[in-house]
């Protein structure tokens, strides 16, 4: 086969077959499909898209271009969920030990943070001690030890998405749905999962801002899940505001035990739950969502979801004291508060100027080799709806470096706005796909 | 300026700025801008094209990526002839010469054979000694000398249309109306010409087999050309069968004698007389094509365009003797005829498929490294419209390998078609566009 036979027929709106999709993902991984050709083929998929078996296979490929992990040995259903990302989204911390804790095994994989959006695992690694990095081995011990995991992405693991990523990442290739879809799906198929939680956002502060684009999304992810004999259920929530009020690291992991306790704010707490349903479901452990619900609320007043994160905490090496006393976590020297330049209700707090203001603070990467700071971020007092009166403080901007706060002052003044009539509320899910 | 930025906006089809496309070629010559973005990019424009502004700009600034030939010194008018390549296209080596002679300039750079398409280097380079690399200065001083230079592309001359040009080729962008004419349009615009003559092939043996394309190449360089000051004027010409009857190398320079010395076939010697005349008239040597026609025939008549020809070859080492006796080019071991299998006329008489069987022969290249082999080619003796009987010879294959042999002669029998009814013949140009 020819690279560029390949990308020309790509390119002309051909087909390909699966044989020549599986060579195509596997020659690049090698090397012998270069970075230019592939960057090609990547744009001329961003322009006619890849049809449905044509994205099986390319998903199969992806999939199989590493090791995949085998967790047969581990008894018991395990259910994982994904998130395309968000500003304040720290669910995935409160909901696996809550759906660990109801019965299901939760093997995780999560991300770091890039731009305006966090990442899990920066999140968990404030924790003193915590590790993210196990080797497949590991994993599975850990796993079938204490019914969840919370791991990076194994190096071992689809190598052909971390190449492609990182190459679309430069090559103007990020935003075309066939591509999203099989890079996040062939990282979850290669878990050995019995059913996968999708958390697809939408909305200012989302990757995708448009609903038509993020429905789509979630239908493709769906569709390869169930041609890889997958169940797939996903969620489509707003993200322009952000979720919760936290914005950071350290303080994500303090709100997410707010969670754990039962006395997290309402949006955060609600999805937490509206996910976990569907994965008690997905996992066999409830048969509707309101036995579900029933679950999963039973582990926080019973307090064996908080137990359960101590747990995990101690399995990867983490001080498990810290569900006691958050107070072990990484503190800012600083902290100033923004002030209500008016009398009025919010109407708009933007999740993605929030976003980039807490990445200015020292919260987020702007790019891939920075080095963030665990304490800093932002505490959002004000969200949308809310009532406010003039010198009131909208949020308090955690900080540890005063060029950081200059730099990311003014655009936090600015993602709010204060008017006379609220808001209409949003849902906290706008749809679900199955 | 950021090269992700601009490849995401021609994707998402925006008009790049002058600046921004001068930043981007400047950035990928030098090598900041990388391949693997530049490919991403190439895609971008197959899709979404150039507008006039940009394709003005980015011609530009291919043709100040690297040295610019000044021929200021050179007394009289510079004008090039360039072609988009056909099967048996050996008008340049014919028409310099009689251009010359008729008192204009010619600065001719050409290339080499690749695929069914055989190249002017690789012809004349079966001239014993001639050599065809010479740097600017050599250039200019034979120039000067002569009144004609035929070189290859100096390697100091537009740099980033070589390496784009070898980019494009690996990652299924050469199709591209906009890329195809401003690669051309820079290499001829970097040697300093005061006019232009373009000869557009269309048909089966050319890179556009269709018209409609094929004008569209053609406007579009015309106005490349408008936009940087130099005159322009592009026939369109047919490609369906080979042009003359020779296709090799060393076989086209004797047909190219042939037409210097008045002996030469009729659609060969025509077509060089139409992209001369324009040449004249360009070149300010005659005001209209029948008193340009009239010059051109009395450089034939006179002998004064062979006697160029052999000054030129003279000059560029190779052995003058060649034009009266060119039985001291390469020879071929063998010939074989290749029978008509009926009575008839000639239907169809496939210029692709002859020229990849004289490829297959080794007359041209598979690939940019092989090497070619001077002597083998193919005679056509039947074009479309003549009668043939049954076992009279349609060509004459001459070879010197017989595994090549065996795999082009199934190839070159199925290139002539033999019917009842003579084909409609076409003009020898079909339209002029200035």
């Amino acid at each position: 086969m020819n690279a560029v036979e390949l990308i020309q027929r790509k390119r002309d709106g051909a087909v390909l077959s699966p044989n020549e999709i599986a060579w195509l993902i596997g020659s690049y991984t090698e090397g012998t499909v270069t970075d230019y050709q592939m960057s090609a083929m990547a744009m001329a998929i961003f322009f006619n898209g890849l049809e449905a078996e044509e994205l099986a296979s390319w998903t199969e490929a992806m999939l199989h271009s590493g090791e995949v992990l085998d967790l047969t040995a581990v008894s018991g259903k395990k259910v994982d969920k994904h998130s395309t990302g968000g500003v304040g989204d720290k669910v995935s911390i409160p909901l696996a030990p809550m759906v660990a804790a109801a019965g299901v095994n939760v093997p995780m994989m999560s991300g770091r943070g890039l731009g305006h959006t966090g990442g899990t695992l920066d999140k968990l690694e404030t924790i003193p001690g915590f590790t993210t990095q196990l080797d497949p081995v590991a994993f599975e011990t850990l796993l079938a030890k204490t019914g969840l995991v919370l791991a990076g992405q194994s190096a071992t693991l689809v190598p052909a998405d971390r190449k492609l990523y990182a190459l679309r990442d430069a090559t103007g290739t990020v935003e075309s749905i066939p591509l999203i879809a099989s890079s996040i799906m062939s990282k979850k198929l290669a878990e050995d999962l019995d059913g996968l939680v999708l958390d697809v956002k939408v909305g200012r502060g989302a990757f995708m801002r448009d609903r038509e684009r993020a429905r789509l999304l979630a239908t493709t992810m769906v569709d390869i899940g169930a041609a890889h004999g997958v169940p797939v259920v996903a969620l489509l929530t707003p993200m322009d505001q952000p979720l919760g009020r936290e914005v950071g690291n350290a303080s994500e992991i303090v709100e997410s035990l707010d969670v754990l306790r039962g006395e997290g704010p309402q949006d955060l707490t609600e999805i937490t739950l509206r996910l976990g349903e569907e994965m008690l479901i997905l996992g066999g452990a409830a048969t509707n969502r309101d036995e579900a619900r029933r679950a999963l609320e039973a582990t926080i007043s019973s307090g064996s979801a908080l137990m359960k994160f101590a747990e995990v905490i101690e399995a990867q090496g983490g001080d498990p004291r810290v569900v006691e006393n958050p107070a072990i976590l990484p503190q800012p020297a600083h902290r100033t508060q923004l002030p209500a330049t008016r009398d009025g209700v919010v109407t708009r707090c933007d999740a993605f100027k929030i976003g980039i203001g807490a990445m200015r603070l020292g919260a987020g990467r702007e790019r891939k080799e920075d080095v963030i700071d665990p304490a800093v971020g932002v505490t959002v007092l004000a969200k949308e709806g809310e009532m406010v009166a003039i010198g009131q403080p909208l949020a308090t901007l955690a900080w540890n470096d005063e060029g950081r706060l200059e730099a990311a002052t003014e655009l936090l003044a600015d993602a709010w706005e204060i008017g006379d009539e609220s808001p209409e509320p949003l849902p906290d899910v706008l749809e679900v796909i199955r």
